[in-house]
Formats: structure tokens, C-alpha cells, sequence
């Protein structure tokens, strides 16, 4: 049973019932390392500590972060547990329908941690090679041209009329889905921020009754 | 409340506890299309039916065949709901650490459904862009030389050294995980079947305290 809770303050305040009564250290947006160092410190003195993420902990979460922590301050004595969860990519493409049915390629656009040339080089790499395409913190308020980029390259390899699911706060308050295309985009653009899944799908995806549907490959 | 349940034999097995008092439709693999048109059947006469899948349904999964025979047949009066899941790659991961922290292509080296061509050009393309690269059903007792081509193309991009995860029952009874490298993995061939997952780390991975780890980029 954890004893203390570190996590950014949006993300604890999901799980406040679950907090109750444990001591909570919470930071906003940008102050991962520092959340992590506070959570092996405490670690450090014994306590049983959970660090929170949404969706899962080792997809762009704070799973590596422990753990490079861990390792590279050579931290003995301390065991770190990775508890999966089920992805936010994963909870809009079941919105969505089925966008995942074949392989896929999950992309964070957001370059403050990655140069944004090795970004465009997956998603060219990944819409040429016919992957379904999931892209992560697709747009923030100061970062509002990468998305226009990586659009304009998925354009380059999937047509107009390709399926394009847009989730807001996957099954959270506030939840919003739309399915548009990959032509009809542009009028979504606005309303993409960096609670926003896009998931776009490969060259046999389609929309039907309100889903996006890529097929397995089954002959029916 | 479901009344029926619907799946492969081996899955309803493991969720005995919960189709107790149920009428249950099982069979073996490669009749998903026949189990899918029963639960359908199913379903159009008014029962609440549960298809099982393992791990998430919209992964390489039974959640795109139902809705695409669904719609392909026109059948009206169905509510079809997708319930996401903790994927097999995603726990695969958890064990191994975090080597899912940057982006990562996830592909399936089974060509049973699709081109082969097809699979060996995502895999470069992946390998080539530095996606951190997953592989579903890598190999079965009939189909043992994917990998291997596979792997090959893998080798001309990535380092010998690059950390290299499989792990097989994730999360499940017999669960095994192995943490090797690329250049290494040839001694383990033997061991992966359809119930393995194999990660391979990007260009940054790496693995220390018996963990895979892909660092984010902060700079600690």
C-alpha cells in the first residue's frame, strides 16, 4: 500500500479519493525530474511511494525517468515496480472503433525533448511505410506549427479521403471524439491542444457508422 | 451484464471465474471470423455478448473484425462497445523496464494475413527512423524465417549492442522475459513462439540494473 503520492497536480487530482489521507508532493507542467528526485528520495527513507501518470507510465511517462534517475545517481536498496496501464492512444482508438487493427507508429511531436528534425523523419518514415499513425501532444499554445509540418507529410503518402480520429480527454470529464479526414483536417485544427490524440489510418482504413475501421486482412 | 460470452478457447479459459453460469461459444485459432459471426448472431437476437480478446481488442484483436462484419453486412440494431485493455506489448514493457519512453512502431511478423513484402518494408522503415520497434506474433512452429529477415534488417541499422527484451505469457501464467541484446539474440531464437513479444530499443537505449531503459531527453 503506498504511503505517498508524487505526481503532476492535474494527474493527482484524478486519483484524489485514492490519495486520501497519504502525504501528496504535486508540481505542475515541466517539473518531471524534480518530481522524480522528490519520489526516490522519499523512496531513499523507506516509504512506499507511487508516482502517478496518466494513461500508461512507460509510454512518454514517468516510468524511464525513475528509473535513468535510479540508475545513473546509483541509488542502491531501492526497487521500482512499473505498473502498466492502458495507454491514452489505446483509450481513443477504442473510441474511435478499430483504427489499430494492423501496425501503427506512435509519435510525440512535441520537439522540447527531441529535435524536431528526427520527428519529421519517423512521420515521413511512417506514413511511407503504410503505418497507422498515432500522434501524441500533437500541439500546444506556443507550438502550433509542427503539426501543419507533419500533416503536410502524412498528405504526401495517404489520400485525402483517409480517416482521421481526433480524442480529447480520452475517457475522462470533458471527453471529445470526432472523425474526420485527412483532407478535412484543417477545420479541426483549432480545437487540437495537448490533451488531443490524432490517430490516422493506414491505406485500407475507412469510416463506417461512426467508426474508424482498418481491416485485419480477413477474408469476409 | 454480459449473458454470453464469445472467444477463443484459450482466453475464455483464463477468464473461467467470470463466465461461470454463462453460456459460452469457444473455438481454437483461425476460426475468429466464425466466432465473430456468432457473437453477431448473438447479439441480433438480443443477448449482451462479450468477446474476449487478450490484451487490448483493438490490437491486432477481435474488435476490427466485429465491426467490420457489422457493417459489411448491414445489420442494424447492434450496439457494438470497444472496451480498451492493457496491450500485451504495453505489459511486455513494464517488465522489461521502460523502453517504450520515445516513439515506437509496433509490428506484426506474422504474413498469414498480410503481404511479406509489405511487413519487411515496415520493418526497415521503422529500423530506419529509430523508432524503439515491437513485434507481435514473431514467430510460429510453421513460420520460423520472418524473424530471422527480420532481424537482418534490424542488424543493418541498429547496433550490436542495442538492448533487445522478449518476453512471452506477460502477466500471465509461465510468464518469462529475457533481457539480451541484438547482436545476441540468436541464442534465444529458439525460445520465442506466437505468444512472444520482442522490443528493441532504439539508438539510445539501454539496459542497466536488469531494466531497458529509453531515456526522454531530459537533461539530468
Amino acid at each position: 500500500m503506498s504511503e505517498r503520492i508524487v505526481g503532476y497536480t492535474r494527474y493527482v487530482d484524478l486519483i484524489a479519493p485514492l490519495a486520501a489521507g497519504k502525504e501528496v508532493f504535486s508540481t505542475g507542467m515541466t517539473h518531471e525530474v524534480e518530481r522524480c528526485r522528490k519520489a526516490i528520495e522519499f523512496a531513499a527513507k523507506g516509504s512506499v511511494v507511487s508516482v502517478v501518470s496518466s494513461g500508461d507510465a512507460g509510454i512518454y511517462g514517468m516510468a524511464g525517468l525513475i528509473l535513468e534517475l535510479v540508475n545513473n545517481e546509483g541509488i542502491d536498496g531501492i526497487k521500482v515496480e512499473v505498473i502498466p496501464g492502458i495507454p491514452a492512444f489505446v483509450s481513443a482508438a477504442a473510441i474511435l472503433g478499430a483504427p489499430l487493427m494492423h501496425d501503427f507508429a506512435s509519435i510525440s511531436l512535441s520537439d522540447l525533448l527531441t529535435d524536431w528534425r528526427k520527428i519529421e523523419e519517423r512521420v515521413e518514415a511512417a506514413a511511407k511505410a503504410d503505418f497507422v499513425i498515432v500522434f501524441y501532444n500533437p500541439k500546444s499554445s506556443k507550438r502550433v506549427e509542427g503539426l501543419k509540418k507533419a500533416m503536410d507529410i502524412v498528405g504526401r503518402y495517404r489520400g485525402k479521403d483517409a480517416p482521421l480520429g481526433i480524442v480529447r480527454n480520452a475517457t475522462r470529464e470533458g471527453e471529445e471524439a470526432v472523425i474526420t479526414t485527412v483532407g478535412e483536417f484543417d477545420r479541426y485544427y483549432g480545437s487540437v491542444d495537448m490533451l488531443t490524440i490524432i490517430v490516422i489510418g493506414n491505406s485500407s482504413s475507412y469510416a463506417a457508422g461512426g467508426r474508424i475501421i482498418t481491416p485485419r486482412g480477413y477474408n469476409i
